[in-house]
């Protein structure tokens, strides 16, 4: 590590930290890293790093020494040493208050149903006879520790739901909603409490992960927008978060908004924001938590498409390049530093048009390219 | 220095490889770079980052190792280390017989005016009686290391001429030309061929330092505008010119324009190209030397307007940005990660708009807040 002092540490070296490298080089906002590994993704661009385990509260003391402020690239320090933290001198932003909500599914939902927030229909459950009494067909997941579809589960009886309770993990059911789309609100909140809310959009799914987001949301009832925008601003606002934060919704084929998930950072459906929208979302999130004036939202382009890059038979992924820029001229790509295995997110492009149809297909085109080497199949 | 492989060997480390680095963070292009110390503007954002002398072969060749192709932050690399390094494998781009015309005013002089290329009337000079010979008022420039106005002098009398003449220095002398205003014309060159040219836009000067650049020049003619972007390509394409080439042009009184300067590297000129640009200068400038397709130049914006900030009397530039950030929505800012000092090019803003006076003030405002700390006076 640097014996410079830096302006803001950042815990977790995943893609989310490397691209706030790409916003703080430009406001001069000097990172201090805390990497899982010497070559993960944000150690790769941030001289000032260190390696070490954010569950480890010398670690993280040792990361954020001198440093005013603490971000997040995940949500998953334990709230016990952000506590810690804060009261030797460090501002959290998020707080492990507001943290609490994106890590603790259960507590999540109580929250926002005290807040008239709409969610689906859930309850905790630890036994067979409590998902019995809930019925089926359900959705079962931990509170805890579940991403990209990982600690979760459909079921449609008891013995769908052996491995879930027999996990050990606590455990809450929800409705299977049955929805449209699946939509995001993506805000960012200075501590001061100024907000500003991104276009809604719409993201789309394959095994759990998101692959694609159109933004804005193509045919979006304009009450509905509001409607997303309002719940994200409502839910920054009375959760205290600082920086960015996403609010995933379930559109209903009845047309009501449901909140699936929150994430307070940024997000990956926020990632169109860096080629489509006048301040990207990295941006936004570093002068959130620096608590200096936030930057426009509104989209530049008419149509922004974000196609993640899902590891498929490309090693080589820079060796793609040639073929991808050859695309068409409006293809921006992002490219993580990572390792390609099969279905990781090792990075995305993104396309920005006139035409939903052409942007789909040319974002879709240059992503197939980094994933099989070709568009054929 | 870290022991994975980089994809590009940058040398000097100065805002311009800080700024290539945000380009390749995205496309996830490895950079070692080459630090005139280690807390250089760019050493700050390049883990992988050795301090040396770029005078120095041995310096070079341990930075360049196992590193493909070798590009620049500023033109000063002596030409026979580069064609070591060649020699040795690795691809300089730009070239040393391309950056000869950079490094040395008279070699260009000469061979611009053999490709027909409109310059200003100029001779070699050793004595007075050479330049008594040419006549008065007259420009005295050194032909190597001259930059912002160092090495250049204003003469009307032998006496004015003593300084020079004394310096030991090759000097080139050339008419003082009446300009209306000083163009740029920015291309980016690929080792294949291909040229891509931004809008040519105005750059105004104050003390022989570049202090705003307004894209595109405002009411610049058709005919003329053409032949800028003509003269960028034909340099590029004659002199084997591999990355971004900027051509600061003089306009003349009488409707002529005129090569000022050659840069073979982002220049100054082309800043506004990060936030108004389809593809910024670093980006480009990058995916040419890597010898990968070109992204497109048009304006994303009716008036984009650049002002440098230049140290004064503000030392904590970061400190300014509650008080630059409010200032108006369309507002950028680049800092540079230095030390302020008196007149020093420590970082720049950006303001894009539909009315030039409006987004001319804007950035205005904003660059005075960073050089004094307010907007009056």
């Amino acid at each position: 590590m640097s014996s410079t002092p830096a302006d803001l540490a950042v815990i977790g070296g995943g893609q989310l930290a490397r691209m706030m490298q790409q916003a703080a080089i430009g406001l001069g906002v000097r990172i201090r890293l805390l990497a899982e590994g010497p070559d993960v993704s944000a150690a790769q661009v941030i001289p000032d790093h260190r390696v070490g385990d954010y569950t480890n509260l010398d670690d993280l003391r040792a990361v954020v020494t001198d440093v005013p402020v603490v971000t997040f690239d995940h949500e998953h320090v334990p709230p016990e040493h952000l506590r810690k933290l804060q009261a030797e001198g460090h501002a959290c932003r998020p707080g492990p208050d507001a943290l609490l909500f994106a890590q603790d599914k259960a507590a999540m939902r109580e929250r926002l149903t005290e807040l008239g927030i709409p969610c689906p229909r859930h309850a905790g459950v630890a036994s067979i006879a409590d998902l019995e009494a809930f019925g089926y067909p359900a959705v079962l997941k931990t509170t805890r520790g579940g991403y990209d579809g990982k600690g979760v589960w459909v079921v449609h009886s008891a013995a769908d739901a052996e491995e879930a309770l027999s996990s050990g993990r606590d455990l809450l059911v929800e409705e299977l909603v049955e929805f449209r789309r699946e939509l995001s609100s993506l805000v960012a909140r200075r501590p001061s409490g100024d907000v500003v809310a991104w276009p809604v959009v719409e993201s789309r799914q394959a095994g759990g992960v998101c692959k694609e987001v159109v933004a804005p949301a193509p045919d979006l009832d304009g009450r509905i927008a509001d409607e997303a925008e309002s719940i994200g601003r409502t839910i920054a606002t009375e959760l205290d978060v600082t920086g960015v934060l996403a609010v995933e919704l379930f559109e209903t084929s009845d047309g009501r908004l449901l909140v699936n998930e929150l994430a307070m950072r940024p997000h990956n459906t926020g990632h169109w924001t860096i080629d489509g929208a006048a301040t990207s979302q990295f941006e936004n999130h570093l002068r959130a938590v620096l608590d200096v004036p936030l930057g426009p939202t509104e989209a530049s382009s008419p149509w922004s498409v974000m196609v993640n890059i899902l590891g498929g038979s490309v090693d080589d992924l820079e060796g793609q390049l040639p073929q991808v820029l050859d695309t068409g001229p409006d293809v921006r790509v992002h490219l993580y530093g990572k390792t390609v295995k099969a279905g990781r997110k090792v990075g995305h492009v993104t396309a920005v048009g006139d035409d939903l149809d052409a942007t789909l297909a040319r974002a879709r085109r240059a992503a197939d390219l980094f994933e099989k080497g070709t568009t054929d199949g």
